[in-house]
């Protein structure tokens, strides 16, 4: 074509996500990553997927013809109960709807929930994927703080008597992305209660929520308001590959979402949607399944913290999260300062690799420039050291630089 | 919830298909349905599915790991080679992106390549699924007539002597739906040509392409322009459940496709990808089994159009399709009219279903209130055979209602 053609607005407003870019820096087989956000490979129950996926084909009106937008009924019905039970409301099918991953959740949310110029409030830091999807609907998204617990709601309800109250706040409250922080009882409460007030919905995204190590459940924001909207998947906990997810929410909602969804992709593979039926439905198999996936990540959890801290102690704080698959490490006061962005060129050509903080950051800022989100998830607790060791090594020769350049070009221009 | 959620302008444009609800009317057992636009399950090859499931799984870094927004370079590779067979175009695994089903293809073009209030112009009747992707994106829609050859190329190109050029053309050139035509050689060549003079860039949509029963393959639009994107599925040809479906097109387009996709629903089922990449790579299997398809069709579709023909020929003329899966049915010039939506409602009582042809309308139309659209697909000729009959015979009640109602309501009010 000699002319390139006419790109919408939408579409040059979304950047690719940096983390992509990183993620083929960081695919050498040298390299021991604590980039990725990948679930453990080793913990996909491959005999148990595979015969359920048999199952599944033979159920061929449901898994392999045109089903319905909303969803298996059954797997809506599983979901449901659960929903029930983490909750204590009483949550039917009719309140379920199976979304192509929870990434799809986001989207159709996005795009039904506000229009374009409408505000978003995010964690700062925050998922990536949910400012995408907020920013391919149009949405401007704004900050607010995070602390050692989370979502800081003292400043949320300041800034909601300030301004206008957003149509969405968006929140990862157990074992967050990228901080690991989990929001306490009485800030869930405190969250739900300003959504009442103010009469915004909130979008509670619950990706890790099953992989907890340590300490006992949380209840879900969403048992506290119906104002609250659920995102799941078994990404972390069956396969990615599958992207079965489900959004939970008000029937009105609910209704929009699929109608929107019934242009998108008519609906989720119905193949992936059984085979989450056949396992979701051994309940007791499904259960033990997610506590050993969660042992594991405690125990690496536990290595990569204890080896950092032992390197890197003196410069760095680290988080001690209860589940989840991610370390956030901050700069200790007083400490010299790090830029992470350019300690991570000297930490891949050392062999290892994480996420600069200031990647997740929802609106342009520079108090994340030092931070890092650290991933336990795919290396073994002996690689982990190893990581760790060489993670102390690129800070040491970070150090020995005379001039730290603070380098903030977009990371796929690092080498 | 005391006060419904606010849902955005597009949520509120995006209604709910009309085929949809009618679905939901014809599922009672004893109607022999011509509504759908499921393919034949009996088609799907279950054998073949189990092993390449089973093969699938065991690939778990590719089938059930987070993969690549693009799709599977594998497949992607498998579809290039058959694009560059088909068009003469050299192709690679560049060009293509992988989707959630082509409706998934329709919605990040939607997306990607206009704003709001952008035009696209669209056959008249034409496939819902894609009204509603452009509409969900804020796009406005226009009509251009269609003949027993598909899209009027010479009424097409004296509006764009009129009024602006659109940004899009969305056109289902080969066995389209809902009406079964064909566009030729040389309206295709033509339509490319109006292409590149006038620089908007055409979706086409071929989803019934290699369900051809009679006749020999007309190239591709995408033979004849690079402002050709072309959309394809395994719906028709495997199975609509793995939800595969792929989009080709000029670099800028993929890339900018990809980016929004990335946003919307991270990648598509690995599981899925790597079952069709076993299924294609098998092209002596493919092409066979596809051709056991299309000649099932062709049969059905002799057998309900001479069975129509025979009881309602002085009535209806009926097109004649060298492919695909659908009838279209229009009244006589002369004859008594018949208004389709009355019909239906006595047609379902009859035993039988059918779509009225203005459920796809692509604007406010009168004049396709008698026309109908038939799908030979789903059922035995046998069982085809009985449908004509039960359709005459309610046809024969509308006669012998004293004096038709011309309902206009929304169809989900039919009983």
């Amino acid at each position: 074509m000699t002319v390139p053609p006419h790109l919408s607005t939408r579409a040059r407003a979304v950047r690719s996500s940096e983390i992509r870019d990183l993620l083929r820096l960081a695919e050498r087989p040298d390299v021991i990553s604590l980039a990725g956000g990948l679930p453990d490979p080793s913990g996909f129950p491959l005999d148990d997927i595979r015969s359920a996926a048999d199952a599944a084909v033979s159920e061929s009106s449901r898994s392999l013809q045109y089903t319905s937008t909303e969803g298996d009924k059954e797997l809506r019905e599983l979901l449901a109960q659960r929903h029930t039970a983490a909750t204590g409301r009483h949550t039917t099918a009719d309140d379920v709807v199976i979304t192509t991953g929870s990434q799809q959740g986001l989207d159709l949310l996005a795009r039904a929930l506000a229009d374009p110029g409408d505000v978003a409030l995010v964690e700062n830091p925050t998922y990536l994927g949910a400012l995408q999807a907020l920013r391919a609907a149009g949405i401007d998204t704004a900050g607010i703080p995070v602390d050692a617990d989370g979502l800081d709601i003292a400043m949320l309800a300041s800034r909601l008597d300030m301004v206008p109250a957003p149509r969405l706040v968006y929140t990862v409250p157990t074992f967050a992305n990228p901080t690991g922080t989990t929001l306490p009882d009485e800030r869930r409460r405190g969250l739900a209660r300003l959504a009442d007030h103010h009469g915004f919905l909130v979008i509670e995204d619950a990706p890790y929520a099953d992989l907890r190590f340590r300490g006992s459940a949380v209840a879900p924001v969403a048992t506290y308001s119906d104002r609250v909207i659920s995102l799941g998947t078994v990404s972390k906990t069956l396969a990615p590959g599958l992207r079965v997810g489900w959004l939970i929410g008000p029937r009105p909602v609910v209704d929009a979402v699929v109608r929107l969804k019934q242009a998108v992709d008519l609906h989720t593979s119905g193949l992936s949607q059984r085979i989450v039926v056949h396992l979701l439905a051994r309940t007791d198999w499904f259960d033990a399944h997610v506590a050993t996936l969660a042992a594991r990540y405690g125990e690496r959890c536990c290595a990569l913290r204890s080896a950092v801290d032992a390197r890197l102690g003196d410069r760095l704080a680290i988080t001690d999260p209860d589940g989840g698959m991610f370390l956030w490490a901050t700069p200790r006061p007083g400490a010299a300062p790090i830029d992470a962005r350019e300690l991570l060129t000297l930490a891949i050509d050392a062999g290892t690799a994480f996420v600069p903080g200031d990647a997740f950051a929802a609106e342009s800022t520079t108090h994340l420039a030092g931070s890092m989100r650290l991933s336990f998830a795919t290396a073994s607790s002996e690689e982990l050291a190893t990581a760790a060791e060489r993670l102390a090594n690129a800070v040491g020769q970070l150090d020995g630089r005379s001039r730290p350049k603070m380098s903030r070009g977009p990371l796929s221009h690092v080498r």
